[in-house]
């Protein structure tokens, strides 16, 4: 096990009615909160008046910050920075899904900082020592930034998708009310569960592979994501399903499955070029590039995916070489995507052939994991995503 | 699942040469520390020298509370309460196990408190609003006590021995290194496995059963607490196996694994007996009393221990009902712990046979999980572990 520092600080409030603690999660902070929310849907299913009225009920006075689009843009971002700064903002509350959550994540930490938040943190990388606090309400489980401190935005004009993170960026308290994810289209359900897959994917497919704890509980999740989103597909209604679901989602990238472990992420960088140029659902990209990375790196992984074909798809290994293996547990994980809706290839998301190269060209190349990917590694596996 | 609020901020430093950062760790707190330790290990292996060496290059004023026994005493923790008020103790560094660390949450929590710590903390109940900053270095891992906010303490004259809990009770910090395990004896390793895995049973065999990732996560703990137990018994000196076990006892009991469950804790409640009347580790008291809870539980419990047979002792569950499988799941326990050496009855840990009517009439009753112990559960209990 690698040595790690750990601390998660988030206050998770998980369960029917916890949204009605807000006023008291509220007492603390100043009276000028941001609400930022999403594209209106949380106004069609009345989650917008419950907010306002709890927000009214603590003396709050609200500014809004509504429009944030998934794949969240910096302009959004700096809009937001604007109200914060003009309006002495004391407290931002997210209201949504990942992206609402990233953006005022990105708010937070630019509006307490003088320079560009887009070239000084998410460029170069410098690290915010105070932001904004900040409060969520998820409404879909996908992209666990609801117990993380990091922030995925779009530069829209230069097709570039990046992620930033620092300890400041954690949610003081994440409000879990699993039937707010009730009203979520079948495909959102699908491309969260696939989303909350890779994530467990980029932290199992990993060294140090030494009979570590963290590799055993990656196996729990994706069992129980399978377990959960199958039961889900069967009845969006299902409050038991659901709620797994929405927890497996926050316990897939709190940091905790890490610990120990060197991580990947390199299919979530080349995600990231995708969704830059073409704004597919990140979670729709996943399920296209992530088994074709594993495919690329089966080697190097070998043992690793031998092992996750029998514990977490059930494959029996009697007479079965560790190659076989690693490639029926591939071939399940791609056969099991197709079962659920997500999609295979490139252009099932419309993103032409030829694209490939321009999207090998702008993926940043991290060169983690069992294998370190270089430009022409990233080419080969968008390759055999067309 | 259950609703649920959850938030731990202790913060984790694992791994080589962790311990270097005590100074850093503790630069925002004031000058003086009280240093608290058990009987004297530390002072053989070296580390008291490493601590007061950091404390010094840190200018601190150390003040030492040695002596903290196993099953820690009500008395140690007066004697702690009365240093930090006369010496105006700004931070509790405790270095040991989960004695050492429990004894100096109680002086936290006592040194600020008015009133009588152990009548109205432990046996009324009231929850304390503020404690002073504590921090750990933990020495042997098996209570989980460093990442969580429970205490427990023994009223040595009134054969009580009690837990306590509230949210100002978590470290600030605990500083894990794997290597100061090492010169544990092997005796102590296994009541430290042991505990653990009876943590994890306290959560796991409880309700909901509705597909929640908490069970799936405990499966992982009890495998990965087996594998690593078992690799470091074969060679106590084998790093690997023995940071991944510190990890798994610190994973077993942060609250992570109760998350949406009811729990049940009725072996700890029968154990505290044991250990309050006749002194023993706890670990041991555990090991003879768990399996025969579960055997006495076996029928509200049935589908879960025919689980438990399948999934983390790997017994083939083809052409058994699932009543065979509970108990082929009860007798793996049982022969799992003899095989590693735990005690199995109360004459193998001294206590007589005729103690078990006194036992069951202290043991504190909390009616939980499947099915709730009343007293002659307790003494059916006690008896089959004679």
């Amino acid at each position: 096990m690698r040595n790690f520092v750990f601390q998660n600080p988030t206050k998770i409030l998980f369960g029917e009615g916890m949204l009605e603690e807000l006023p008291q999660e509220l007492e603390s902070y100043g009276k000028n909160i941001l609400f930022v929310y999403g594209t209106g849907s949380i106004k069609k299913t009345g989650l917008y008046d419950r907010v306002m009225t709890l927000l009214k009920k603590a003396g709050k006075q609200v500014f809004e910050l509504p429009g944030v689009m998934p794949n969240p843009r910096t302009g959004k971002v700096y809009e937001g920075i604007d109200i914060c700064r003009q309006e002495s903002i004391d407290f931002i509350l997210a209201v949504g899904g990942g992206s609402v959550i990233d953006a005022s994540k990105a708010i937070a930490a630019g509006a307490l900082y003088e320079g560009d938040f887009w070239q000084d943190l998410y460029l170069d990388g410098h690290e915010v020592e105070e932001a904004l606090p900040l409060g969520t309400v998820l409404t879909m489980p996908a992209t666990g930034s609801e117990m993380n401190c990091g922030a995925v935005v779009s530069d829209w004009e230069g097709n570039d998708k990046r992620g930033y993170g620092c300890p400041s960026l954690y949610p003081r308290f994440s409000i879990l009310e699993p039937r707010l994810t009730m009203t979520m289209p079948k495909e959102q359900v699908v491309y969260g569960a696939v989303d909350m897959l890779s994530h467990v994917f980029e932290q199992y497919f990993s060294p140090p592979d030494d009979g570590n704890l963290s590799d055993d509980l990656s196996e729990a999740l994706m069992r129980n994501i399978r377990l959960n989103l199958d039961r889900s597909l069967e009845d969006l209604l299902d409050y038991e399903a659901r709620s797994n679901l929405m927890w497996c989602g926050t316990m897939a990238l709190n940091n905790l499955l890490r610990l120990g472990k060197e991580q990947d992420w390199q299919s979530h960088q080349i995600e990231h070029a995708l969704s830059a140029w073409y704004d597919i659902p990140h979670g729709a990209g996943l399920a296209i590039v992530h088994p074709n990375l594993l495919y690329h790196i089966r080697k190097e992984a070998e043992s690793k995916l031998a092992r996750f074909a029998v514990r977490v798809w059930d494959i029996d290994p009697s007479g079965k070489t560790d190659e076989e293996l690693a490639l029926l547990g591939i071939r399940a994980t791609r056969d099991y995507f197709n079962q659920i809706g997500a999609p295979e290839t490139l252009s099932d998301v419309g993103i032409p052939a030829d694209a490939v190269e321009k999207l090998a060209d702008t993926t940043q190349l991290i060169r983690a994991g069992y294998r370190a990917l270089e430009r022409d590694d990233v080419l080969a596996i968008l390759k055999r995503s067309i």
